[in-house]
């Protein structure tokens, strides 16, 4: 006899997490690897996830103003160079087109052709082709506020690649917007990171920290870099949003000049600011389990499956038609935003694996419908989150369905803050700190502490020190620091104004 | 004195149709050329048409069964050439990526290094890598059919590149499906086929011939390829979206291999079908004038701008309060599954200046808002089809506002019928054909006679002669060509079966 399987997936999250993972991604049918390498394959069920996210962003963008647009592709070399550390920053990743067609070569065999007179990068960000776009745009402070925001693919030569965590191509957003004073473009990266802070949580029920970044984590070019930081289930950090300040760098850098009220010329304050699929395996890594994925409501492709279980033929019309009905009754009702999203999986495969399937793509809620469901008015149904199944009145649960939902997306976002209040501590001794750090088994390098709030005396050099010893970050420095009152910084004893967030990461 | 103008475009469509259309994207701030050669920057006013195309489409593919998923961008070369007439058809328009980094040269400049072991090739469609993808998907008959979607940029290295119509980016969707048998897989490509049809007359406005490609002119590797097809104002045809049946040939060169229902292994029969950001170029020569864009109300942007006219500033709180309010009971207003909508727009910019300005961009509705219309209950309406403006009751106005977007979307769509209708013409003598595409004046080369219904024996030779001698294509062969009654063919007297559509083209 075969051995009986627990879970849904095998390993576990504690056999193996980096495998459990790759294993959810799979078993969900979310992505796969494809034949290029590091780039990925974004299944329906996981674009379905990704389209979501968009709609619930782009509203949230337009709400505050912004618009979207399309930029090139493509980069030329000369202009990505035009800022100094933004081009350090990329140029170790950078796929670069370098001929135009395609010719056979002496062999027979097809080579690259036509070389082009200056190579052209694949845009692993777009700061320098928006900017360069921007500079033509703005004449006078009346051209400005410039707020766009593109939806487009990016890329970046990772060596190590993992699905939606860090592939060499990504789909992300990218806002970049101009502004006439330094005070409007703080505020506007301040705006987008509270933006991001809410869908985070409100939408994908993923408690996020915020803060700032440390000098050595800024993104290459800004004068200053904003996060929201998530807890992993293994405890590490995953950086899920970032919000630039570029200061007048990039505008420099492209020309963004305007005429400004008193008639001299200046240069424009800019922002940039985004996220990206990346998201997808921070909900994974947030809210799936040993049985596979767990999509929060609000964000789930489909909220409901409906399963009708036929054991004799001759009941497969009635039950049909008592599942299609619930359908229809379940789609008039409205779930933030959107009508219920129902599937009836009417496929003639085993009702067994047909339930797991659904249990691994992670919907919400399922409701099996057999002939005895049927005679009792009622159908039988399985919470993803909970994990509870129950028989129930099919009236009570057309009615209660929304609410179900909202209980579900509470749910998973407390259990997130629970696992996250669980593992962060503030921690005042290096010994502490280290132990915190230490993995208790080598075996499951990822059972460490968490979140250490401790103290930081601001210096590099502690920070790498920490870093070197231990591969341990700096997340975030909140912005309300000073209220975890003055201390001694963890590594050298030096003051600290502040508590910052220490961890692991991706 | 400056000479007085009369319309907002030069030069207009009669004194220079190829710059009148430039400036019709320029000045309705549709997109521009970017720095990079060939691909353009699309502008917020041109993306939103661009995601109202995409909302339309969308959600009749999702009707008809289909989901969207994600590819790569990056094709490897060996998978490109898997398909001999494929990679022949793309091999001298192809972006090649040879290089993953960038490092200090000799001088000191940024210089491509890392060269790949295998060249990577930027999407110019995406058969070949979609097929190796469905061929790990598919095992057996109960996999099928496949009905995919890509929302996606492409590149195709064009020599000569026009906005809109032909970039060396674009962004377009394509559609690959795969299907058990050649009969579905037929079933599949015309379905498609209708769905362009009704998209490009019920939402653009847009009349399209539809029918089959000559050999010479399918896509490569496609076993046919149908097509719709639309006349211009400059009586040319533009292509304006193809649904490929591609038989077994990409099946086979990918591997897409099933278990049949009798235990055989068989190959898949697939499809692919695609629309672009090209439908945008379609959309201006079908409707702009020689004031500018003129969007129609389905897919524009936005339906109706309110225009506040405020002489003295003592007026400025009382009107912008009337302006507010009429946007507020508009907005309360659905046009066609979408709330209608509408912007206020108060910048302190020459009220004449900001008018024409939504002229050019086209919007369907102007609405001006002054003291004198205040004290009246009233608005001057402006509508763009007709030009016609009048002052009008503001509930008539707001009542009436549904009823005639719905008479623009017609007007526009009758317009664009009536312009086909008249520079269509049977034709069966060669001198004739001859003389309906001769341009009468050298330097007006697109005023000719249109699309010529001549009859065709089936034979390359005919199609290349006419190609040769008046740069006139087979646009499609019509489903119903019998019907039209058998005859002689327009360029050697043999026998055809029925008449094809001849014409000029983009």
């Amino acid at each position: 006899m075969a051995k009986q399987k627990k879970t849904a997936i095998t390993p576990t999250r504690e056999e193996n997490y980096p495998e459990w993972y790759q294993q959810v991604v799979r078993a969900a049918e979310l992505a796969e690897n494809s034949d290029v390498r590091g780039c990925m394959v974004i299944k329906p069920w996981g674009y379905a996830l990704w389209e979501n996210i968009k709609v619930g962003l782009d509203k949230m963008f337009k709400e505050t103003g912004h618009v979207n647009a399309y930029f090139p592709l493509f980069i030329p070399l000369s202009h990505l160079e035009k800022e100094a550390a933004h081009v350090d920053g990329f140029a170790k990743e950078c796929a670069v087109v370098t001929h135009h067609r395609l010719e056979q070569g002496e062999d027979g065999k097809l080579v690259p052709a036509g070389e082009l007179e200056e190579p052209l990068i694949v845009r692993p960000t777009s700061e320098t082709i928006i900017g360069s776009t921007y500079a033509r745009w703005v004449e006078s402070y009346r051209d400005l506020p410039i707020l766009i925001n593109q939806w487009a693919n990016v890329v970046r030569w990772e060596m190590r690649t993992r699905l939606f965590l860090r592939t060499t191509e990504f789909l992300w957003q990218e806002g970049h917007t101009a502004h006439e004073t330094e005070a409007e473009a703080l505020k506007e990266t301040r705006l987008i990171l509270d933006l991001y802070k809410k869908f985070a949580e409100e939408y994908m029920a993923m408690p996020v920290l915020v803060g700032e970044k440390t000098p050595g984590e800024r993104f290459p070019g800004a004068v200053s870099t904003l996060c929201i930081e998530a807890m992993m289930q293994d405890r590490k950090a995953l950086q899920a949003g970032t919000s630039h300040f570029l200061g007048q760098n990039f505008a420099k850098a492209s020309g963004i000049q305007y005429s400004s009220r008193d008639g001299g010329k200046e240069f424009a304050w800019t922002t940039s600011w985004g996220v990206s699929t990346r998201l997808i395996g921070g909900m994974i890594m947030t809210h799936a389990d040993d049985d596979g994925m767990v999509m929060p409501p609000r964000l789930a492709p489909s909220h409901v499956v409906i399963l009708p279980i036929i054991r004799k033929e001759e009941d497969r019309d009635a039950i049909m038609e008592y599942c299609n009905e619930l359908a229809s009754r379940l789609r008039e009702k409205r779930f933030h935003e959107r009508d219920v999203e129902v599937v009836v999986d009417d496929r003639d495969i085993n009702a067994g694996e047909k339930g797991w399937g659904w249990v691994k793509k992670g919907i919400p809620i399922r409701a099996e419908v057999g002939p005895r469901d049927m005679e009792n008015n009622s159908v039988f149904m399985g919470r993803r989150d909970t994990g509870k199944k129950e028989g129930i009145n099919k009236e009570t649960f057309v009615e209660g369905v929304v609410e179900t939902l909202e209980e579900i997306q509470q749910n998973l976002l407390q259990r997130a803050l629970d696992h996250r209040a669980e593992h962060t501590k503030e921690i005042d001794s290096y010994e502490a700190f280290t132990q915190f750090f230490t993995p208790k088994d080598k075996d499951r390098p990822e059972v460490h502490g968490g979140f250490a709030m401790s103290h930081w005396c601001d210096a590099e050099a502690c920070e790498k020190k920490i870093n070197d010893e231990m591969a341990v970050t700096i997340r975030t420095v909140p912005f309300d620091r000073a209220e975890s009152g003055g201390g001694e910084c963890i590594c050298c004893g030096k003051p600290s104004v502040g508590r910052v967030a220490f961890a692991k990461s991706y």
